[in-house]
Formats: structure tokens, sequence, C-alpha cells
């Protein structure tokens, strides 16, 4: 089956129309027409080549959400007709300990949902900048936003789980007092998850300017770093910190912002090393400085279904498909807000 | 209260024989006179000026045992005659929420056992090495082990409980794989503590020539860490790893060997940082990077019962006052076996 998408023959190359092949939809798979695709910070480093092993051509994304068209026999949980979501992952061992914890995200053979080996042509996925996708049905989540909302719900794929998922596994929420360091894709979400979840919310940022937008996500006050008063304030106050930052930057800053057995958890990886944090920082308060990355199928479902039910989606700006080089170079100078989304539709010319 | 001591008048001067004041007991306080003083690396960093702060005379040592000489009439499970011991900490605030959970620690007003502001004269603390020691009632503890023990029981006040302490806060015990990274005077309690809580020990060193040594200490496996192929044995297997070298090194490679939730805790700070770990080891398994340390009150008597119980004590080479000088050039290159205790009887010239 051959399908449009949109993506780079090579890293130095823009991205431009192309077509590619999706398989036969096997007993277990799901067919999906993509209707959005939300743009990552990560589809640029990969097709890039910003990060090592880019196979080309490339097809980046992997916050998808569309309508199921077909699916083998032995699928029962899904139907043509349904809203659906897929994200960063579309395989993965499923006997593991991981995935038989439900988190496939630490599966030491999961595919990602482009540029991972995969037996379907050309051998690696290609990802949701395309007109239609066909995935394992064990990887496709439901969507119970109203439709209207479709768009905008693509980013909880990557940006959302990859905020929610530490947020609920370090146990923030009612009587939390919780940091969300950086307000942009992956940043603005947290904080409004962080809020939903009942903690009381402090977002960091470099920018004056993003004070009030802040607010307006949801955090209960805005630190500017830059202001070593407004910082010192904060000092051993914070039971958790999502940290989304992946440009590198001075952690210390931040882990003496938590209380005694605090954690900052990072949720981007820098394309070079953060300057490396005071051993100190860390011993005289039992603290921790761990990573998360992403989060598993069900607690995807389950943030899905949370962000419904309250009511989340992501602030977005959404595009057309050969907007996709412009829109990656305003991403580079933080100019949106807070996340590009692909119409799909307009893959065909 | 004039006593025998030894200590430094300068950074870079020797210890030598001086007299000090000690407070007549107050109603809370025990006084003890110190049969043993266990030698720490702190010790060394402190008097030579290597951390920030230094006061001169400085007397260190906080690995005190002895016997109870006299109380304050408020004293009523402390009697003369008791063995107790004495470790890093001689007062805090004890109203703070981390004093409430017994994590004395923890408390930002913590003072230490030496080197610490206190009314006493000369306005700083003076450790253990000295013929007696005036303590709150609060921060001694009652020691079980039989009396001929006493001089390798005084390193736990120290290196037994900051390894212990991180040990149980990672739930280490039966089922459960860790490593131990250093084998000294730390590293040694760490393994024989470790062992003892009945989880499968690895004992991780540069040295060739320690590894019958570790296993007598009771590690189950021994890995050079130089060696790349038995690092890579271990890779994703560690529940918990206990890092007692203070010296930088490449966290990395023992980040790696963490199971995913595995978390490493640093217990010695570097004099110039590690090398700053790399951030993908730390999200792709939702590890963490964490430090402790030594440990509160109530643990480390916890900590006492179960080395009394176990018969753990540390290894030790007793030492007399006027080796000091000595015993720390040898401490340097690492040869002792594994820690040493000054015999206080030698104070008096």
């Amino acid at each position: 089956m051959l399908v449009q998408a949109y993506g780079a023959y090579a890293g130095d190359q823009p991205l431009e129309p192309l077509a590619i092949k999706r398989r036969q939809p096997g007993p277990h798979d799901v067919q999906i027409d993509i209707a959005f695709c939300g743009v990552c910070h990560s589809d640029l480093h990969q097709v890039r080549s910003e990060w090592a092993g880019t196979q080309f051509p490339c097809v980046p994304g992997h916050e998808i959400v569309g309508r199921v068209t077909a699916v083998g026999e032995h699928v029962h949980t899904f139907q043509p007709g349904d809203l659906v979501g897929v994200g960063c992952i579309v395989d993965s061992c499923r006997h593991c300990p991981d995935c038989e914890e439900g988190l496939e995200n630490y599966c030491d053979n999961m595919v990602g949902t482009y540029n991972a080996p995969t037996q379907d042509e050309p051998g690696w996925t290609l990802g949701g900048y395309s007109q239609k996708i066909v995935v394992h049905e064990h990887y496709v989540l439901r969507i119970r936003h109203p439709e209207d909302q479709l768009a905008a719900v693509a980013p909880l794929l990557c940006a959302g789980i990859t905020t929610y998922s530490p947020l609920r596994h370090w146990n923030v929420g009612p009587g939390k007092r919780v940091g969300v360091v950086g307000i942009g894709g992956l940043g603005h979400m947290g904080i409004k998850i962080a809020h939903a979840l009942g903690a009381h919310v402090v977002a960091f940022t470099t920018s004056e300017s993003k004070r009030e937008a802040a607010k307006a996500l949801g955090a209960d006050e805005v630190v500017v770093s830059r202001h070593t008063e407004e910082m010192a304030v904060q000092a051993k106050r914070l039971d958790f910190i999502l940290n989304t930052v992946a440009a590198p930057h001075k952690l210390d800053a931040f882990l003496g912002l938590l209380k005694r057995d605090g954690t900052m958890a990072l949720v981007g990886a820098p394309a070079s090393p953060h300057p490396s944090p005071n051993v100190f920082n860390l011993i005289t308060k039992r603290r921790a400085l761990a990573g998360s990355m992403i989060g598993g199928i069900p607690e995807t479902q389950e943030m899905l279904d949370f962000c419904a039910e309250h009511g989340i989606v992501a602030d977005i700006e959404l595009i057309r498909a050969n907007e996709i080089n412009t829109a990656y170079e305003r991403m580079l100078k933080g100019d949106v807000k807070y996340r590009f989304v692909i119409d799909n539709g307009t893959l065909i010319a």
C-alpha cells in the first residue's frame, strides 16, 4: 500500500513529499488514517542526523491521531471508525519484565515509531508525517476526547505521556509542591497535568515574557530562573521537579530547591552534557537526579483518559505539511505556543 | 575541664598534642571517657583545610567509643560505666521535620562532632582525638558489642552508618542484587552489611589484588572495574549501587549496571566534580543518581544493634595517637585494611 508522506532523504536536506509503503494489516494490526501529527523536537533531531543512526529516507512523527479504517481478524478492541492514537512505540518484545509490567517504553527491544528496525520496507519504521499507518493493536490507544479537539490531542501521545508518567511515578498530587522547568512543548503539558493532579505548581522559565502564560496554563507560582532572589525563595521547598529542558544547563540551581528526599527527573537529553551536578547537593538532603522516558502503553491510555476527563489538550498551532521546514526553524527559536501539529489532510498535493 | 587531645594549628601543619576544654555536663549531658576513635577520610580533609571553613586549632574524630563517666541530673537512659558511642552528630535543632523523623543528619542546624559552631570554647566543636567528650544524651548511642571488640566498633559510628542508612533506605535485602563500589573504609563496611542484610553482593574494585579480600568480606562476586568484559556481565542487573568512591570517576560505567528503576547512591563527595553523567543512561531505564549522608540517631542505634547481633565490626589497624600523621599518609595511599583506629589511652604522653 503506497501512501503519501513528508520526509527527508538526507540530514542536510529539507523535508519534502515522498511516497512510502505500508504493510497490509496482519491479524493483530490496526490500519489508521492519520488526521493529525504533532511535531516533536525529537523529529528534528532525528531527521537532521543530530542523533546517531538516522536511516534515510526518514519520515518523523510520533504524535499520531486519526481514525481506524481496517483491522486484522484477531482485533476485537478496535473497529473501523474509532478515534485512536499512536505514540512513540509501535512494537516491543511483549514478554520481558518491562513489557509484562506495561512499561514497554523501557523494553530493550522497544521499536520506536520512526527510525527503528522493522521487517516492513524499507527496513526501518516511518512515522506519522504520512497519510496512513499500520500498527499492532497493543500499541494503539483509544481517544475519548471530543472529535473537534483531535488536533490538540495529538501532542498528548508524546509530550503528554512524557510528563504524565514521571509526575505519576513520583506521586505528584494534592499537598505536593512540584516544579516544572521549561515552558515549551513538554513543559506546558507538565504544568497542565501537574495542576490537574492537584499539586501546587511552580513553573520555572528563563523568560520574563512567559510569566503570565505559565499562570494561564495552571502554574500557582512562576519563577524566572535568572532572578537569584526568586530562586532563593524556593530553596528546599519542592517535593519533585520535572525538568523538561534539553539544552545543557546548571542542574545544581534546581537540585537545591528540592526538599530532603526530593527527586528531579530529567525528560530531555542534551546534545552535550549538562555541567556536572554537585554531589554535595545530592548527599546533604538525600536528593536524587533521575530520568524518565515517555511512558508505557497502559499508562498512556490512562493519561489520555485523565486528560479527556479534565478537558486537557495541548496548546497548538496547526500547520500544513509543506510548512514543516519553516516550523522547524521557528521551533528552534522557541517561536511556538506550544506545539506545531500537522494537518495530515494537506499531505495530498 | 582540660583534657589532652591531638590536633592541628593550621592546615599545613602536622597534628600534635594539645590541651582542650570540655564543658561541665549540663542536665542532659553525658560525659564520656573516650577509649578509641576511628580515623575517617573526612578528618584528613577537614584538618588539612581541603574543605572550606576549617577553624584552628582543629581536633578531628567522629568515630568515638568509650565509657560513661558522669551524667547530668535529667539523664535517665545512661549511667556511669555504660559502653557508648558518638558519631558525626553532637547536636541539632530537635524540632524540624527532619529531627522529628529521627533524621538529624539532614537537619539544617545539625552540629558536627568537629569544626561546627557551638557555644562551648573555643566556639567550634572539637572531636574524638581526645580523652573525653561531653555530649547531649540524645546523640549518645548504646554499644551492645562485647567490650573486647570496642576498638573495631568505633568505625561503625561513621563508616557503618554511612553505608547502613542507604542500604536500608533503598530496601537492600534478600532477592536484591547490590553493587558496592570501592573497597576501603566505607566499602568494606558496605559489603559486610549488605551481605548480612541478605542481598547478593557484587563488589567493584580497581585493584585485582582486592579480589580475594572482597570475597572474604562477604561479596558474592567481585568485579575489577577496569575489565570491560567483567563489567559487561553486570549490565542492567543491579537493583542498587552503593558508591563509596570519593575520587572523581566515570559514573556512567556504573549507572549502566542498574536495572530499570535502580538507584546509585553516592556517599563520598569528590573534591573536584565527577565527569558529568550521561542523561541517556538515566532516562532510558528511569534510573536515579542519589546521595546519602551518614544517618539519623535512631537509625545509628539500629545499625549498632544489627551489627552486634550479626557480629559485625570493622577491620581495623590500631595506632597510637602519635602515629596519626603517618596514618594519614598511609590512608592517602590506600595502605590500610580498612580503618585506622586511635587508642585514646595513648594520648597521655
